[in-house]
């Protein structure tokens, strides 16, 4: 069951629509100051594309770009042409704005729909809109997305969690959207008020927004009893119903005929190899009063390899993995914190804290990962130790190419530091 | 120039339309619980609606009505057919809920974009929503019209009204949809900030929501330098886009196509005389999912007679005099405080307060005023305030058709109340 024939068009069709799509969207773009001025500088026309490998060809975009051009340096139709506008907030610096036309609003609450769709939410099935509206795209998105799909939509906003269940219990909702930070305040004030989740009628929550682990996923399903269904939007693409979890939960689709995605080294600007992490490129495919190419999200994902159950044909993308910044280079090759975060949390024996430091020695840099042991693997027995310090160095080194030095230490023994933990320590000179 | 043909249709035309869509909305409402049982024990058919004067046959529906129905029990269509609803807070009792179908909210929007025609906004025009979204009507409503009439729509919500200038000043916002006393509070901000409102691009405010007087529109005008219009709606019938001021500013003309206006006394449920104040009824014309037949609004308001230099057909309400909960009844006549209120404003003599009071001679009711004079004129020549008095009571019986008793007292006599001013006492015995 698919929204959208689309959904599952052979691979070979879904390139040839995106080339043509491609080829329409440079046309267009072409039709903004910005774009005429850099795709003139690069010498690309419409007619030389001749696949979706060209859009190699064309320069980035960036955050920087779009400031530096706003309001209106990227709009290519006059601006009576817009009825909508999103912009941050800009607290340093110019904002960044982003104007969409009505066909585009339009395609943006199929897109959103059609993401609804996929991880199970039908017409019939009431949703509460628990994200606060305005100029964030999560709150408009969601809504017009949901009236798009034909479900009764309850704009309650942000807030006020004893109002949001009497109109959950009230109206009968089954689908919450309500970002990862809220919906862990929600399940505590239920606790508190006595009420059982159970006994809501809730069945699906969408959790996008914020980036969050695995383990809050599990822990918002478990304490709300309900299915948590991740996202990946931003602002610059729409906003949310860029990429969507299908009901099987392993990635998320991103609906490639609205969206060309590649996956870059940050450093070089050359794509990295299928599955590998990189920095998440997208340009618009249908956007037309304000498309982008090759926007440079910062975001650190990969493509999931291999297909997905649910019969759609469009590639899944991994749980963004952290921000481009992070990026670390050792040896030549290029390593994410997040990707230690990961293989560390997946053993039992590791406890809360580690920490990343960076050395020289003589001429190599080296890595060297500091990793607390929970208190009762933390045993006298040498051999047993030595042990675990080898399984951890061996899966490291499987995920991040380079073998690091490991050394474990006692729980609590790694300083923690106040808000964002800092998991990074560089102690080469340069 | 309007946004609808359906505008400047001759009287007789919309009182066909309006009997055509009476009898069809007739028949949907039959398909829900509480009108299939209402109206059949009224013996109510479609059939037996011969012209619009025959609305009298049905029955009232009110605020009581709602609750007790909350929350399916006015729905004529099944409840997958519904995309939106809005819920008032209920703070005691039951809260009370509209449904809308996707017809209903293309209907709205389509309300507003013609009311916000009707004012002078264009497409090309840029506006600002500075009102809350969420369950209250007016920041969804409004947002839906400004886009359906292609106006550039900066979904800003409320507050922050640093950033909100600086969203008007970045996207030369033409159109600012704020409510009363926030656009009091924002006029104090600008002069506060030492912000020219003339340097500011708008040229235009929507400031329905809260019911106002007229001073306050002319004071927002003049502090904002802008064009202010007035407007009602209410959640029941949909939400803004009711009635709206036209470019003349006298009257607010309520869209007969879409709804079934009555004015009554609210005592006897009789049609009131034209032109005479009464408590506005309404009837849904074109709603499919949840239409109200003859709902009691409790506001009460005119008919401004004659027509509208704008060319527009349809009747213009006048601005809200208050809630029918506040009639008083002397010898026979209903008076609204707020009749009292507008009659001692207009005069320039008189200051800031006054209190009515109630009370009984013999079996008779009477009616005193007391009312403060501004220093200037509360001069020691007894003949000039003797003269003041007899004019005030002259004009006083001339809006309420009851000669009251006038008392001239000093300014800062009559003592302030804190919050909502209480202006009648009511000293008869029973
Ligand atoms: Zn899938
Ligand atoms: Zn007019």
């Amino acid at each position: 069951m698919y929204f959208n024939p689309v959904e599952t068009l052979p691979r070979k069709e879904l390139e040839t629509l995106q080339t043509e799509r491609l080829k329409k969207t440079i046309s267009m773009a072409l039709q903004s100051p910005y774009y005429s001025r850099t795709l003139g500088e690069a010498g690309v026309t419409p007619e030389s594309i001749r696949s979706v490998a060209d859009v190699k060809r064309l320069p980035f975009t960036t955050k920087d770009d779009l400031r530096n051009e706003y309001p209106y340096g990227m709009l290519c139709k006059p601006i009576e042409e817009f009825v909508r506008l999103h912009a941050s907030s800009g607290t340093t610096g110019n904002p960044t704005a982003v104007f969409y036309t009505q066909h585009d609003l339009d395609e943006w609450a199929s897109l959103m729909a059609r993401s609804m769709y996929s991880c199970g939410i039908r017409k019939g099935d009431v949703l509460q809109n628990m994200a606060g509206y305005g100029l964030f795209t999560g709150g408009l998105g969601i809504h017009y997305g949901s009236e798009r799909l034909g479900c009764l939509t309850v704009p309650a906003g942000a807030g006020n969690s004893k109002r949001q269940v009497k109109l959950i219990r009230d109206f009968n909702v089954t689908v919450a959207h309500i970002i990862p930070s809220y919906a862990m305040y929600f399940s505590e004030f239920l606790h508190h008020e006595g009420i059982d989740p159970e006994s809501l009628p809730l069945r699906i929550a969408l959790i996008g927004a914020e980036p969050h682990t695995e383990e809050i996923r599990q822990r918002i399903e478990s304490m709300l009893h309900l299915k948590a269904y991740n996202s990946y939007g931003l602002s610059e693409m729409n906003g949310p119903g860029v990429a969507f979890e299908c009901t099987e939960q392993n990635g998320m689709h991103v609906w490639e005929d609205a969206f060309l995605v590649e996956i870059i080294n940050p450093e070089t600007g050359e794509h990295v190899a299928d599955g590998e992490i990189g920095e998440v490129v997208m340009t618009n495919l249908t956007r037309q009063g304000m498309p982008l190419l090759r926007y440079r999200t910062r975001d650190l994902s990969r493509f999931i390899p291999g297909e997905c159950a649910c019969g759609r044909t469009h590639r899944r993308l991994d749980r963004i993995q952290g921000r481009a910044d992070d990026m670390l280079i050792i040896k030549g090759v290029n390593i994410y914190p997040m990707q230690i975060e990961q293989t560390l949390m997946s053993m039992p024996e590791v406890g809360q804290n580690y920490l990343i430091e960076l050395f020289r020695e003589g001429v190599m840099d080296q890595i060297r990962v500091k990793v607390e042991i929970r208190e009762e693997f933390f045993v006298e027995d040498m051999r047993k130790l030595q042990g675990l310090q080898k399984r951890i160095a061996t899966r490291l080194r499987d995920e991040i190419l380079v073998t690091p030095r490991v050394e474990l230490v006692q729980s609590e023994s790694i300083p923690k530091t106040q808000g964002k933990a800092k998991r990074v320590v560089d102690l080469r000179d340069d």
